[in-house]
């Protein structure tokens, strides 16, 4: 997922107040207690490993999705079937980072017992960001695989239709002195997000980013927004055809394996229209069960030592970096400063406190770099 | 995987014959019969799908391996540690592809009594086309998943050093009226066999397909063979670290999992100054442990069915197909017609039958279209 610059005019806020903030509004909405801290817990995550996108910044969209009561705030996902190495829990249309939380907790235990599990959820929401899935199995000493199908916003190759979403993959390890390998990655070029940056900013989009409704290069974001995201690789001749098989193998694990909705029937994001009935899955994998403990982690240590050290092009902004090094940069940086957002995203929490008679936990101005 | 098209002056061969041939080509080397069928069987499958690069095409590559005494054809893969749904083979240097089709069928197994298993391969060789292993999954009505390591070609995001291979990603699953959905794909744009084809036809290369030497765009397939393949996305800014990171993430579940060699330690392509110490791993999920019989199966066609029918783009030669079409369409012609070979392999396999005194089985000159 793409780690945002500190906008201008930004605002700092502090990361426990933020969360226990969070939790007090979501309990507001009728979200008992533990779910609410499960939901806090993961959003601001995602604020503060500079994933702006998927944090508070969506609280607005997910108030609004239990007030059109198309999302039941204190609904429990349930265990529906399943055999020992994999569960499905029916979500029953509670807040997905709860049940997804509750199901890779059950991935990990399991994967303890049985070598590997996989959870699959049914008859969800949004889930935030995928790796923090992944990332709760690599703190338990564990590889996990996170995905979620989402939105159409992607055109398959070939199509001029958004038929998929940009459904995520996200692999997380132990790796020793690295701290966390975590891939986090829509199977898109480009999230959506980045286009509405772009919009705001005023910039050009570069060819392969997105389609416009025809089906041609869109270089405008408005003409994007419009028109469709190209799957990883952008066109045919470029291996989007890749991208665009993993976005419908990551549907095929969530959705139709779920017996949830997937591709182009899953409603516009953040739709109040109907349940979002997403699926997710999670699997993870107890390395110790085929190797000595601390074994795989050493190893994995080592080859990121070589591959940090490999002569870099002349383009290089710099080293060549590990998957999930970003995310970990801007979370050293919001625990020494707390976590930043910009203008709109402060507004729309502050319209939410002021609603809610929650007063929201005073900013500083971020001080210029 | 490219499915090539007919070759000029191109011959056709017997698929049964062919197999048959090259089994009692392997049994000459050593190899034990039920070890050669499963080689023979694989290879040929390859060939048959039309991804010549994989098949018998790399028999004098194979044959020189064991000649050198760096695979040892007659060994066995044995169990070497594991939980109820998580399996270590260790494969003894043998035949990657014997070794792989036993561990997949293990996973089958396991993941009808557990739901899901994996089973993970060290110290192995080449296994041809990760998919076969994946539609071996797919034909026992389960899901399965394929990842291979493999010699190094394709430089990381920003590095000009080729440090990780062209790890491969399958999937399959059974889809009804659609047969078997298949996404076999390397994690690089394109394979190395493309450079290889386009230098053979005096073709240019597309910018995001390589990198010369020093990290600028190959155009000429010369300078891609000297340089390194890119990630599938190409450069940083249209995602190729997200191919990198999926190429790493196939290592990580292979090479590091297993206990084999990784990344940049892993011997050049077909190398014979020692043993190719591959891992590989294999994931089988059973649908039926969560799902009516054949729900899983009636969703994932009726998504097909969706996906074949999305508007196109003007310069769309044809509908969206979905992964594994153009295989299938291969396989439909090598049944109605024979394997077509090149002039070039046919010639490699007619050296083979000459020094191994084997007759190879008569070839018909390809019909001109």
């Amino acid at each position: 997922m793409p780690v945002y610059r500190d906008p201008v005019g930004g605002l700092v806020l502090d990361e426990g107040a933020l969360q226990a903030w969070t939790s007090k509004l979501l309990t507001a909405l009728a979200t008992p207690d533990d779910i609410a801290g499960d939901v806090a817990e993961i959003l601001v995550a995602s604020d503060r490993r500079g994933i702006a996108s998927h944090g508070t910044a969506r609280l607005p969209n997910y108030v609004a999705l239990v007030e059109a009561s198309v999302l039941d705030p204190s609904a429990r996902p349930v265990i529906s079937r399943g055999r020992p190495s994999l569960t499905l829990f029916d979500a029953q249309n509670g807040w997905g980072h709860h049940a997804s939380r509750v199901a890779v907790d059950w991935a990990i235990g399991a994967a303890r017992r049985e070598g590997t599990a996989t959870a699959v959820v049914a008859h969800s929401n949004h889930y935030g960001i995928a790796g923090w899935y992944a990332l709760r199995a690599a703190d338990a000493g564990l590889i996990g695989l996170s995905f979620t199908n989402s939105s159409p916003l992607v055109a398959p190759t070939r199509s001029r239709r958004s038929m998929i979403g940009t459904n995520p993959i996200a692999i997380a390890a132990p790796a020793g002195r690295w701290g966390r390998f975590c891939l986090d990655m829509a199977t898109s070029t480009i999230p959506r997000g980045r286009v509405e940056v772009a919009a705001r900013r005023g910039e050009t989009l570069l060819e392969g980013w997105a389609i416009d409704v025809d089906g041609r290069p869109a270089i405008t974001p408005s003409a994007a927004l419009a028109g469709s995201l190209q799957p990883l690789g952008g066109d045919e001749a470029h291996g989007g055809y890749k991208g665009y098989g993993l976005g419908l193998a990551v549907d095929l694990l969530t959705g139709v394996l779920s017996g949830s909705t997937f591709g182009p029937n899953i409603l516009g994001l953040f739709s109040t229209e109907g349940p979002s009935d997403l699926g997710q899955s999670f699997v993870v994998i107890d390395p110790t069960a085929i190797d000595e403990p601390g074994g795989f982690e050493h190893r994995l240590e080592g080859y990121l030592d070589q591959l940090v050290e490999a002569p870099t092009i002349a383009a290089a902004p710099g080293r060549v970096l590990i998957p999930g090094e970003p995310e970990a940069e801007a979370e050293r940086k919001a625990a020494a400063r707390g976590i930043v957002v910009d203008a709109e995203h402060h507004a729309a929490l502050a319209r939410l406190a002021e609603r809610f008679a929650l007063s929201l936990p005073a900013a500083q101005r971020l001080a210029p770099p």
